[in-house]
């Protein structure tokens, strides 16, 4: 009746590296379940590994969302294309990402003579403006520009629904016929076995469910983002180095975990969590340190770490 | 003075699944080590994170010999040259394989726009007959045709060497100095303290040093390569079907076990390494327990495994 067994929203890395992975760290992947339908989010080289580790059932994911071309954000997805093909897919998967997805993609799959067994549908989104590409009514994807060295975006997942909460407790005192219990929380009037009509609001209450989750590499600090990521649930930053080297930030265009904190402290989000580390660094809760000295809620993105949003 | 310590020749197995990889199993990739010169043959996506976890010195690569463009054989390349990038590799890098494997790689390269710091020089292989292209008068490596569905072609390795061994135990019984002791092995004469004169042969042998390794993967079983594989050390020949399985083999350009034992069997070789096994097959000794009905003298290829050659 409530809806609250089915808010499922969460969020697992399968990578938490920059450009060079190690044996144990991979480049930039996450995956989303919202409702047991999946979005993968950047794909870099050995993802589909990573799927297999975690147990992931891959075919339930129907987007693809690669924030920038460059290879430890795409290379894994040749593989993976190929994999759901040999592994008969026949569902159609979109894929979206920066204007050349679709080039990038089809050139290195001809290059590899593979044929696939089921379509591709490509967005190639805007990387200068925001842009809501997605909304099945329940859920809304928008895409937005971060500040990289090539056509970046981000993008924010939202899921919002209205919905009225039975009062379990209170109308189970009445004597009205379970069979009535659909009318209340649909906002119907209703009437008990003698004939006493209640309204709805007698046994339920309105509910405003809304939850977000914002992913945000790679790009430098910059607050033009904060309308799009502003209140969300967790915030996805990338923390590429440490403040030491914020002049490296700057240059590669990065964020340190101290900006990364800055940014989740003045969009007033729930909860950050960090990754992209460079791979100068082995030791990694000196990330978390360094946040959490500006922004407490702060979570170590790392492999395999599964977050409820 | 003798040159067996420097006799490296050794191949180590990266990579051994067909198409699908899993957790555990990743594709085509090996590593053959001569002498601290590095080869790298085929390299299937995640052979990068598979050279970190065997803690292999990468810079020493020097060739990286590609059989054929299906993705489980050439995916993990532009990771592996982008991280040499990172890695500020400098030394020019060989890379050989069928028509078609610069286009691969400089167009994947285009689109995520890696800049290199080193050349790459390309070397396109006929795959119709079998070519020696490198010759360093030690080594020499000689591409040759496989049977596959696409133009695939196959490596063998070779190190010959002609020299003088000397007798140690012979030589040090006279009063000679140990500064003659390499003139001994040139093949000249050289006298002793009262001028008595000795031929080389009184005080060493002659060596005929010859080791081989051939690359088979991907192909039909097909005889007419055996001329190129003939009596070689090591044989890979893939083998991704049981016997079971044979008009799969066939239809998709595959051999069996029981076929690539036959293979080594018909081709005199001394042993022979199993791999690119389908990801049907969950336990692999089924492979080696086939391959020795026929050709006892397998070894079951999987990653981690290393081999003197």
């Amino acid at each position: 009746m409530t809806k609250k067994n089915s808010h499922l929203f969460e969020l697992l890395i399968l990578g938490s590296s920059s450009a060079i992975p190690s044996d144990d760290r991979f480049p930039s992947a996450q995956l989303l379940n919202i409702r047991e339908q999946l979005f993968l989010i950047d794909c870099g080289e050995a993802t589909q590994n990573r799927l297999w580790s975690f147990k992931v059932r891959w075919s339930k994911i129907s987007h693809i969302c690669i924030s920038h071309l460059h290879g430890d954000h795409v290379f894994g997805l040749p593989g993976l294309i190929t994999s759901f093909s040999h592994l008969q897919r026949k569902e159609p998967l979109t894929i979206c990402g920066p204007e050349g997805i679709q080039d990038f993609l089809e050139g290195t799959l001809r290059h590899s003579r593979a044929h696939l067994n089921f379509e591709i549908h490509y967005l190639e989104l805007d990387h200068r403006s925001g842009t809501k590409f997605y909304n099945d009514g329940l859920l809304s994807i928008t895409s937005f520009p971060l500040n990289h060295r090539v056509p970046t975006i981000g993008y924010v997942f939202k899921v919002e629904e209205h919905y009225r909460k039975l009062n379990i407790e209170k109308i189970s005192q009445y004597a009205i016929p379970v069979s009535q219990y659909k009318k209340v929380v649909a906002g119907e009037s209703i009437s008990d076995m003698e004939g006493n009509v209640y309204t709805s609001d007698e046994f339920s209450a309105p509910v405003h469910y809304l939850k977000s989750y914002a992913y945000c590499s790679d790009t430098r600090y910059d607050e033009s983002i904060i309308p799009f990521i502003k209140d969300v649930d967790v915030l996805y930053h990338e923390t590429t180095y440490l403040e030491a080297l914020a002049h490296k930030a700057q240059e590669t265009g990065h964020s340190t975990a101290h900006q990364a904190a800055t940014m989740a402290e003045k969009a007033g989000v729930q909860r950050l969590i960090t990754g992209h580390y460079s791979s100068r660094y082995h030791e990694l809760n000196v990330f978390l340190q360094e946040c959490q000295s500006v922004f407490p809620n702060t979570i170590l993105g790392k492999e395999g770490l599964l977050v409820q949003i």
